[in-house]
């Protein structure tokens, strides 16, 4: 054992391999605390080169590498399943000035996204995906989930910020592309390749990331509507008729009363409601008349609250965004990211109470989510060992309805298993075609995203 | 070869296996008359499995396939080198009915731009692609080459619009995916990889594409500047102050002049100007006022003309539009389609006259494309013998500037040779892996892309 960590202490340093149990336990763990195992050891690359470096090393001694950014995955990708080499990336964290021509910047890929948006804002942009890990969350980790978070609606996934990467492939092999160009038609898109590929085709080690308008003018609206259907309502409206809307996310009154508990905060409304939308605006000009008009015209609003100074709205998204750790407080959720067309959601939402007490009666059912995409949080607590069953029932529950069984999440560890309720047989046969293609010993975060 | 030739009739049917000389020559040659070759026989499928069928017999034969939609690419991708089945898409016309709360629609690949378009439009929303070519050039095709156009500053490129794709590998394997999930993070993005992978990787049949919200209001500028960086000015004003900027394209003098004579339009000016930019906005209500006020506020306007009505609107684009069939009508051109960062754009629309004339003193060069992206087409004619050093000269000349040497076109048969240019020798084996993978016998568009 001590050879390969020999070889890897003279690539990165001494203070960089972490061997002793204690030193690894941080990274062993994910936050959610459901995924757990042992590394081998915790190795702590400083430049390209290096990760391009301790690759060629484990490639050579024949030990699987777990790929890891800020931890805060939710599938267990990034997490060891037992034995392998973790290359934890957050040493990679240089960003360079942005350009303001191009509205693009260059960053490693363990820069925090919290370290983007304050880069970003301060050359007068922003970023346009946003998520509320952003203090841990990782450019690279978010580029190989490919992250969604409350601001698809209006900028697109991960995906779509990205113009160009540098990656080390399996072999060392270091693949750099970060010109960045707006068109570029000469030859497959392998940024879009691995963007998503959840660290089994590469190691992403920087990224040439597109930036949006800073649009500091912001109104928020939540929103209490009978049920999902008025919610859709009351979203197509909102999209018909405010061109600056930028979020749609929606909650559910058990939710409401858990993040109350939680976060003691009051209740938002008079009288509680079947379900709860929080619609942002955002442009260079203040948007708050525009959702006035919008919300007086809606047949679906039952009651609404409208703020658009800061203190405002961070209360107002508080109800929203507070949902994940509130629930973390609560217990270790069964955590399931789903996405359904749109005409299917309702269904989904009225089925999915039955479908998760068949398994087991006692557990609890909290669902958010984004609205606009149809993509549910859906988060099971007191599954007990019922964890698996309740997984399986909900996750048929969702193919039944053509739904994607991960929507912003990713496969990982934790959802490999029913990769063939999303994927048919050929796709996965395609995909595995692909991953031997890139690495054909398997040596990138194996039994992640495809199942051993 | 009969023994194919029945083969290939058992499946499709007699009429539709073209093997006489006649029949094939209008799927022969493209639509520029610069790239030619002789099929052993044109195929037209009409189904998904039909297209599968024909792949196994050609598999089985060991006869490669060249794949063609509408036949209007510019970079002799769909043009036979020599005894190819070339395999047309056109009998695959089918178009579902638009799903409006998803804003989404299924067609087959030999579906035309322009009647994607009308379907679109009767349902009350818009493709978010619109190119010259719209009448013939197909849906498959445009997803094959990622084609560009006119509105990517608005909607982005074609992989944009493409939210799922049906497929047929080289082994007759059909990949299907076309619910068009918002977000669907199961796995590595197949739709993606095939986006812009030019025929080389599989056969689009079917795609699940995005639309867009139809955006009736439309007001068109015509705007004379001094030159390349001037227009540079007026773009960034022009993004700073229009939210509803759908398209900001570039010509110049000569083009005007070659235009002029051929479509026998009038001067747009009294006094001639360095360079020429069309700005388009599109909103659901008039943009005419916010274009007049961003006008009168920019130096870089020397003279400008606006409209609004239709007839308004196509006369003003048609400086523009009317670029590519003037070009054709004066010759043959050598048609280069390049891209650099906007910072590097003046400068290399100053050297490339200087670059041209050093391989050929008398060859004309015609600079147009869309300003936003930094994306010109450079056409040049008159090159006589001189062809492929004016290709190298100008496309080394792109690189240096830290261009791509195909921006929208594609890499083709015409631009493999110079692949280097912009893609690394790393990503170039990386592609060749890939290749090989879901293609090992090499069956699929040989010599396209990847050069031999």
């Amino acid at each position: 054992m001590t050879e390969l960590e020999d070889e890897l202490r003279a690539i990165v340093g001494p203070a960089h391999v972490l061997v002793d149990g204690d030193l690894r336990a941080p990274y062993e763990t994910d936050w959610t605390r459901r995924f757990t195992g042992s590394a081998r050891c915790v190795v702590r690359p400083g430049t390209t080169g290096e990760v391009a470096a301790v690759v060629r090393a484990c490639a050579a001694a024949g030990v699987p590498i777990v790929v890891q950014g800020g931890n805060t995955g939710l599938v267990g990708a990034g997490v060891p399943a037992g034995g392998e080499v973790l290359v934890s990336l957050t040493r990679l964290n240089r960003v360079e000035p942005v350009d303001a021509v191009e509205a693009q910047v260059t960053v490693d890929a363990g820069v925090t996204l919290e370290r983007l948006q304050t880069h970003a804002r301060a050359a007068g942009l922003d970023f346009g995906v946003d998520l509320a890990a952003r203090s841990s969350a990782t450019v690279g980790g978010m580029i190989a989930t490919n992250a969604g978070g409350i601001r698809v609606l209006r900028h697109g996934s991960m995906r779509a910020q990205v113009a160009g990467l540098e990656a080390v492939l399996a072999d060392g092999t270091v693949l750099t592309r970060l010109t960045g160009l707006a068109k570029d038609n000469t030859g497959y898109d392998m940024t879009q390749l691995l963007a998503g590929s959840e660290g089994t085709l590469a190691i992403v080690t920087r990224a040439r990331l597109r930036l949006v308008p800073l649009l500091p003018a912001r109104a928020v609206a939540l929103v209490a509507v009978a049920d999902t259907d008025a919610a859709l309502d009351l979203l197509a409206a909102a999209r018909e008729q405010l061109a600056t809307l930028s979020a749609a996310e929606i909650f559910y009154p058990d939710g409401l009363e858990l993040v109350r508990s939680y976060a003691k905060l009051p209740a938002p409304f008079g009288e509680p409601a079947g379900a709860y939308v929080v619609l942002e605006c955002a442009g260079r000009t203040d948007p708050t008349d525009a959702v006035l008009e919008m919300l007086a015209t809606s047949d679906a609003v039952i009651d609404a609250t409208v703020a658009s100074d800061r203190a405002g709205l961070d209360r107002l998204w508080s109800y929203r965004e507070a949902h994940t750790e509130a629930i973390s407080a609560a217990g270790v959720p069964t955590k399931l990211d789903v996405c359904v067309p749109l005409g299917e959601l309702s269904a989904l939402v009225t089925e999915l109470p039955g479908t998760v007490a068949a398994v087991t009666p006692t557990a609890r059912l909290i669902v958010f989510g984004h609205l606009n995409e149809g993509n549910l949080h859906l988060n099971v607590l007191d599954t007990g060992e019922h964890a698996e069953e309740v997984t399986d029932a909900v996750l048929r529950l969702v193919a039944a309805h053509r739904g994607s069984i991960s929507s912003e999440h990713g496969v990982g560890r934790a959802k490999a298993p029913w990769l063939q309720l999303s994927r048919t047989a050929e796709e996965i046969a395609a995909m595995r075609r692909i991953k031997t293609a890139l690495d054909p010993a398997g040596l990138l975060n194996p039994g992640v995203l495809l199942p051993a």
